[in-house]
């Protein structure tokens, strides 16, 4: 059993070593790019969408090239656990997801992924081994449309000097940059 | 000269292998994390901020343990070259950003940061040694306090199940998921 070309074991590893641990979110998270992967026509240039922040973006990171510096990469704050690949070009794209329905018969995963228990009493080997042997078995799959003008991909257009901090900015933000406007969640240091 | 443990050529192929292009920003980026690092104190425990989507990510998580992912790299759409590294405790950090008025003596630094040339008339061999001769010289550093509940960094809560998609959701976000209350970038598919 593999995950992109890694074995489980080597996988394992890159995400400790990314990620800080090898947290459950991101070994599903690794037989999910997969299952999309397989769903894509060979050979197009694709996007990803992350439709939660928590771990799921960090598979996709080191499975895809896309990431969020480069930008093919959209992180949406949705909480759902879910993902999905798409024609960079053409918005034609597979998502896949955690599917409750799926996890019946996996008590273990279904425990984490509901946080019926506390951490403490999760039986972290357990539900390792409940992730690796269910792989693509909890997961579904949808074709999708993407639309993407709703996910606000424009360019920062032309560069402007901050009358208020200095700094360059995207001066389409307005008369000064956003976190002069408020947003900075810096209070003045010395 | 060194970028965290790389050369400056093992730093750029690690650029190029995971964010596909060797992009300046990155490279800046490399030079902005070593100095935030260089004025914290060590040992400690630091998060950090990105005050832009473009690019700049990509060097806090190759360079940290900080990702995306892992909810230790926060990135803020302010447009802003900058990035923070703070105790995640404390709050107290240190800000590094790159600072216009010392891009005088780098024209093609210059001009590429306040786009002032089409992409294709910038000389990128010239840009990329600028920006190794100029190193940390074009950045400057500033102690800020970092306001973490701005950041709105809290966990997600309880799990519902949403009546509408069916999927898992953070209860707090309503009777609903967040997608289903009109966010999904989808049109529905086949």
């Amino acid at each position: 059993m593999k995950i992109g070309t890694y074995t489980i074991e080597d996988y394992i590893d890159l995400v400790q070593s990314f990620h800080g641990t090898a947290a459950p979110g991101i070994l599903i998270g690794g037989f999910m790019v997969d299952l999309a992967r397989q769903h894509l026509p060979e050979g197009i240039l694709f996007d990803a969408i992350c439709e939660t922040r928590t771990c799921l973006p960090d598979a996709v990171q080191l499975l895809t090239p896309c990431t969020v510096g480069n930008g093919w990469l959209k992180v949406l704050g949705f909480g759902r656990f879910a993902i999905c690949l798409y024609d960079k070009y053409e918005g034609d794209g597979v998502r896949v997801f955690l599917d409750p329905e799926k996890l019946k018969h996996w008590p273990e995963i279904h425990s984490w992924f509901f946080k019926l228990k506390p951490k403490k009493d999760q039986d972290s080997d357990a539900l390792r081994d409940q992730i690796i042997k269910a792989g693509p078995g909890i997961l579904s799959v949808e074709r999708v449309h993407v639309d993407m003008t709703k996910l606000g991909k424009k360019g920062k257009g032309a560069i402007a000097s901050c009358p208020s901090c200095g700094e360059a900015y995207p001066a389409k933000d307005g008369a000064t940059c956003l976190a002069c406007q408020g947003g900075s969640p810096y209070k003045s240091g010395s």
